[in-house]
């Protein structure tokens, strides 16, 4: 047995307006005056001066505003990197990272290519980097992804959905400021915080776990209920105790893994643009043949929040098209294999992937 | 509001048997081969070839045995320190820390001061580390202490018991193998594990507590409750757990602090040398005032498990032992402020200290 050596985001820093900290965390980071920092902020907060205004640039440092409308693809970080060369005088000191999922995976996936040959698609997979990261900070604005604490930038390629998974991936540094989600739609808020809820369920129900994935996977899956079932916290104590689960179920991916809902959504997120938290909903809804007490419990917490989740997604579909969603599913060997063991290709073949599609 | 930013272990190897991938971490933090690699290990392994025979030294690297029988002291590592210097071509590579919390305390006191001038007591406080300690390695051989995980190493000095708090004290890398805690006696596996219970009742009862803390402080209650009350689990599995739940005790303490029974027990310790997990059992189970519910529990366990808890340990002090006693807890500021509050004066007298020890 040969265990993972686990990297951990090195700093973190939490608390109700850390976010004004971030001219201190990063002034010993800086390399010289023409290096600069290059902030990616979501571009819903373009008109939000409450925020850019205190966002701590100096000589050369650049805000960049980026759109997470679309997952995250390997053309859009090599874009960003080509744009950051080019307008740089030297190699950026950092990056830093403002926004959901699609913007924290966009900042690593670019801090590696600053440093990295070539083009983000050809480090999909697993420990394919080569050279360190260019120093990069994570500031999530919604919670729920996990992705301010994971080992991996999940793009989409020309040929595949899948991960920059390395030892290099992680931020240096996270600021948790739940100050940040005021301002979440409520769909948004819904869907985000059960990527997390599904984080902490395929992990704890996966063959994968221990005790390290199981005891953070617990703390997220409690969380996700005190907030989306139970109902008696404050707006605040929300706040900030779904950006802890967000964190937890991140960690609890560390030794496990994702399970049928993330492989299946991947499918969909490839073909149809489907966005990950959106997506891992739809199908969650559909998986009590995997994980029957926590979708009914999901269903549950659907009917609470009064979502309408999206249907018929699949109706229109070519067979090409499922041939294309169920490869990219398919392909995913360590979610299914964490989810049904090492014999999942008993259970799992093309035909049962399109029965589990034309349900949703 | 200013928030600390916590510096976390970047490292983290979970699993049963990880100990044997100690070599393959280690290698590529050798500097050279005069650099040797020094094994603090906890000497009640000196005649346990099944550990010692599998720790990898090559090179000019030394293992040392040290004695956990009292609580790790500056002179200790003044004296570590010393031998280490005139004993090694070079500085050294690393420190390893084999033990429990006293032996994870000296490596991350010797890896310090290896690199910062003068003695270690002229460090014990808040931020007073001017330089990178050496890269240090710590492996707890026991559960409960959190040291694996905290910016702070205990020290007793000439003047006081205080940590080392600094940014520089947390390991570079931590191997948890709940493997290598099978040797432990029952009794110190019940003192250990109650130091965790205790980090988690004063962080969750503490006026410091936040989202964050509280999280991780929960997790590990949780845990505690279930190996010690519950009794439900196999050896393994509760082995696996409470390794896990000293990890989360100890992060939940980052941005909370302990409180009463930690105090009072430093105090216990500086005077009479009692060792930190049965000092805090001692002390804790006197300590209804504070903690009604959880020293319910306590006592509960302690009964479980037929501990018999040393009685009368302060009965035949002098006025003049109470007096340190006293002044060892009353310095302990930051903690009595997390347990009742910024006014904490009014009611924390060196009457009402001395009332409490003398139930002890």
């Amino acid at each position: 047995m040969n265990y993972k050596n686990f990297p951990m985001v090195p700093r973190v820093i939490f608390g109700r307006g850390s976010f004004n900290q971030l001219e201190e965390l990063l002034a010993p980071n800086r390399l010289n005056r023409n290096a600069p920092f290059i902030f990616l902020v979501d571009d819903v907060f373009k008109t939000d001066g409450a925020l850019t205004s205190r966002i701590p640039k100096s000589y050369d440092d650049k805000l960049i505003f980026v759109s997470a409308e679309e997952e995250p693809k390997t053309s859009q970080v090599d874009a960003l990197v080509e744009e950051i060369i080019l307008t740089s005088k030297e190699s950026p000191s950092g990056i830093i990272g403002i926004g959901g999922g699609s913007v924290l995976d966009l900042a690593k996936a670019v801090a590696i290519m600053l440093n990295n040959e070539g083009s983000a698609e050809n480090y999909q997979g697993w420990d394919l980097v080569k050279n360190k990261a260019v120093y990069h900070v994570g500031i999530p604005t919604i919670s729920g992804t996990g992705a301010e604490v994971s080992r991996t930038t999940v793009l989409t390629g020309p040929k595949r959905k899948l991960g920059i998974n390395s030892d290099f991936t992680p931020f240096d540094q996270v600021v948790l400021d739940p100050e940040l989600v005021n301002g979440v739609p409520k769909q948004q808020w819904f869907y985000t915080g059960m990527d997390c809820f599904i984080h902490s369920v395929e992990s704890l129900n996966g063959t994968f776990l221990n005790a390290f994935s199981e005891s953070y996977g617990e703390m997220a899956y409690g969380i996700c209920k005190e907030i989306y079932l139970e109902g008696k916290l404050s707006k605040k104590d929300a706040q900030d105790k779904l950006m802890m689960a967000s964190w937890h179920g991140g960690m609890s991916i560390a030794y496990s893994q994702v399970g049928v809902a993330h492989a299946l959504s991947y499918g969909l997120s490839y073909l149809l643009g489907t966005k990950h938290g959106i997506g891992n909903c739809i199908v969650f809804n559909h998986l009590e043949e995997f994980y029957p007490k926590d979708v009914a419990l999901f269903k549950k917490m659907v009917i609470e929040h009064n979502i309408e989740l999206p249907k018929g997604v699949c109706a229109d579909l070519s067979d090409e098209d499922f041939d294309i969603m169920i490869g990219i599913a398919l392909g995913l060997e360590p979610l299914w294999e964490n989810a049904i063991g090492s014999n999942w290709k008993k259970t799992i073949t093309p035909k049962k992937l399109r029965e589990l599609y034309l349900k949703m």
